[in-house]
């Protein structure tokens, strides 16, 4: 038996170790384009900053203890060019030279890449972009010459470059076509908060405002919106990735509707032998009760296991979904959100109430308490709890996340949630935590 | 109608609110023998050692205050001493003067006091107890003039006592009696942590030493244990409290089997027109499906709540159940549980498996991460999350406990919860979150 794993990231990784495991007796081959495996890509904006000592740190294991630890065969800077369905093999190529690998499981993790956006002049301009750790020493270097940047893109990965790019003492211009930050995931009730502590850290932040071109003018590079034309030193995209389907479609692998590769609870695709996991596959929404497409590491890892475990023992572990649950920061203040917010659950038809309120994370006379904010959206009628969004300057409000998104996925109302369990001492919440705040709030006196 | 309230804390205070809230013509009174309401009695050992300013600050509400903007009529330093259920009317003392106050409904929410341990010389030596803030002044100033001081009893009052004896520079000897810190509430893999750090700060640690006799000894007190003598220069009680039902058996409400007051889930006692809320109370323990008594402040503020809300429109509000979350800390750790332990699982006829694990807050390149003990237990076949016990020295592991809490509320298995959407960034978890892995660890290799 030989499984064959295309892309040595979170998913990749995980479908290697877990076939490992559970084949002792089965060849495993985990084939990576990059020289890392186990890279954390979320960690980029940190070694850009100096936060963390260098980008050789953001991964988890060398390829050679990984392979020695676990017995698996990793081929680094090894592309996979082509799948071939019937003969069972993958092309790839490595250094000068093309080898044909058999396999008996395919296991497809190759990710995400930049979405390359309708902008002019992106050619001649050539923005930095960041999806591999890899790319930071480079990228660092040029940003050093830089002191006015553009960011383009107001989601995650545009917020959390403008934060390494302030840390570096650089003049940051955000722009984004929406009208707020993180857009997608965040209502704005929230996102005006992140807005405000952006502006507040000196960032010229653009909204509603799309970047149309960029040219170049002497050193500099000026962008054009439908608002203005501003000149920088250099230009950082931040606006988010697509999945990457390249070999996939290669494969004869079928897409979902969201465009990224539709697999059944195994993390089989249609195709014979072939699983897919991580960035480049559509997830299951638990709330929404349809795919959908979020690209984010602790889903991935768990597709991985999954995909792993089926490859060698068929039916023996089943991908639950996803409700959404994300975090980010800028500098110290944290955001969470899971479930939906209040507008994607109006846009999917859900007929919601929400509250925001105010909030502390210790008891009101404990030292070190800070302020929170927290929304909370619930479907009329039933109460049943849909999504939660919060902010503050302390990260336990990602954990707050994580309590209101197991409470979603269990399907609690507010009520049922008002009622849990949440643990109280002065040090960590106030007896009232503002979870349980934001539940009775919502529920307009019931309780 | 006209709804008294006995007792001004957590419970009283809320289910008065409630009352109010929904019940606009009514008379709503308070009684409360101290001089505070919304008191908060968890503020006292950080009172004690000037982390909080004063003790006048752990309360939310002035009675004044309260009194105005809830229009709820508010006696302080009143006792009701008796409760004559026929004539439906409360006999208060306040002052020199003794009133009857009539009610159509009647909330007892008298609280808890400090358990009185079976130990010789207890009436000559006079140890300190805590049992509210207005109880800190004349401690501080006793406690002053000692230098080495013994707090007997190792559980949650007992250690938070003693790390306010540390914090004002005195040498503590710590009893315990039994083998470990924390022996109710925690297994022996989480108390050992809390028994480092509590020594590593200096305190003599004293386990399966129990005190038997305190005689004084000139200036100086002498403590007798099972083992040895010590002779120091005061002695503070920290064994914990009961339920405080003199008021509740002078009405005829009937006791259960924990000695608690036992209510429905309107939290109506048997005695018709009398609720009771609060630590003098007994809780339905939703793991164990039976009633458990465990007197903390989270489900005090609910039942007050639900109480409040039933005196006045019967039938709108029913408290669930508990599922013993808790939080503690000594300096900088905190400790967190919720669920069922080990040993509390199996002595309750649970088959057990429990896997503990060490892990990180953060991702382990991000600055600022810290380790976290993590302790899950299940049920062996079934899988079923029974329990999760948790240590580090992070605020954050309070919340981890409130996330299992709601995942054993809602009866999830360790398989479902290995799935859960919880979230990650670098700075707020690793992207393998400690509770995830201490699930997979648990599967033994199944996931």
């Amino acid at each position: 038996m030989r499984v064959v794993v295309i892309g040595g990231g979170a998913a990749g990784a995980s479908a290697a170790s877990r076939a490992r495991r559970l084949a002792p007796d089965a060849e495993v081959t985990l084939i990576e384009a990059s020289s890392m495996i186990t890279h954390a890509p979320c960690g980029i904006p940190y070694a850009l900053s100096r936060l963390v000592p260098s980008h050789r740190v953001l991964r988890t294991y060398s390829p050679e203890r990984f392979a020695s630890e676990r017995r698996i065969e990793v081929l680094t800077n090894a592309v996979a060019e082509d799948v071939e369905v019937e003969g069972h093999t993958v092309l790839v190529r490595r250094g000068g030279s093309v080898t044909r690998i058999r396999w008996d499981a395919l296991i497809l993790a190759t990710g995400a890449k930049p979405l390359v956006p309708r902008i002019e002049g992106l050619e001649s301009v050539k923005p930095l972009t960041f999806r591999h750790p890899e790319e930071v020493p480079d990228a660092a270097s040029r940003i050093e010459r830089s002191k006015r940047v553009a960011v383009i893109g107001g989601g995650y990965i545009g917020v959390e470059l403008t934060e390494a790019l302030v840390d570096l003492g650089k003049d940051v211009l955000l722009f984004e076509m929406m009208d707020r930050l993180l857009p997608g995931p965040f209502d704005p009730e929230i996102s005006r908060i992140l807005e405000e502590a952006v502006r507040g850290n000196g960032v010229e932040v653009h909204l509603s405002e799309p970047v149309r071109a960029l040219s170049p003018r002497g050193e500099r590079i000026v962008v054009q919106t439908d608002i203005g034309s501003y000149e920088v030193d250099d230009v950082v995209m931040g606006i988010g990735v697509r999945p990457n389907t390249d070999l996939a479609l290669k494969a004869g692998v079928r897409l979902g509707t969201t465009g990224a590769v539709e697999t059944d609870e195994l993390m089989s695709t249609n195709v014979d032998g072939v699983f897919a996991a991580g960035d480049l596959v559509e997830k299951h929404h638990l709330v929404l009760k349809r795919k959908v497409w979020i690209p984010l590491a602790p889903a991935a890892n768990k597709e991985g296991q999954v995909a792993g475990a089926n490859a060698v023992m068929r039916g023996s572990l089943r991908m639950r979904g996803i409700v959404g649950t994300a975090v980010t920061r800028f500098k110290d203040l944290y955001l969470a959100r899971t479930g939906l917010g209040q507008e994607e659950a109006s846009r999917n038809g859900f007929f919601v109430e929400s509250t925001t309120i105010v909030a502390r994370t210790k008891a009101g006379y404990f030292p070190g308490g800070v302020e929170v904010t927290v929304k909370m959206i619930a479907e009329r009628g039933s109460g049943r709890l849909l999504g939660l969004q919060v902010s503050g300057r302390d990260p336990v409000v990602a954990a707050y996340a994580d309590i209101a998104a197991v409470a979603i996925e269990r399907g609690m109302s507010t009520e049922d949630f008002f009622f849990s369990d949440i643990g109280y001492m002065p040090a960590t919440a106030p007896v009232w935590h503002p979870l349980i705040v934001a539940a009775r709030t919502l529920s307009k006196g019931r309780f």
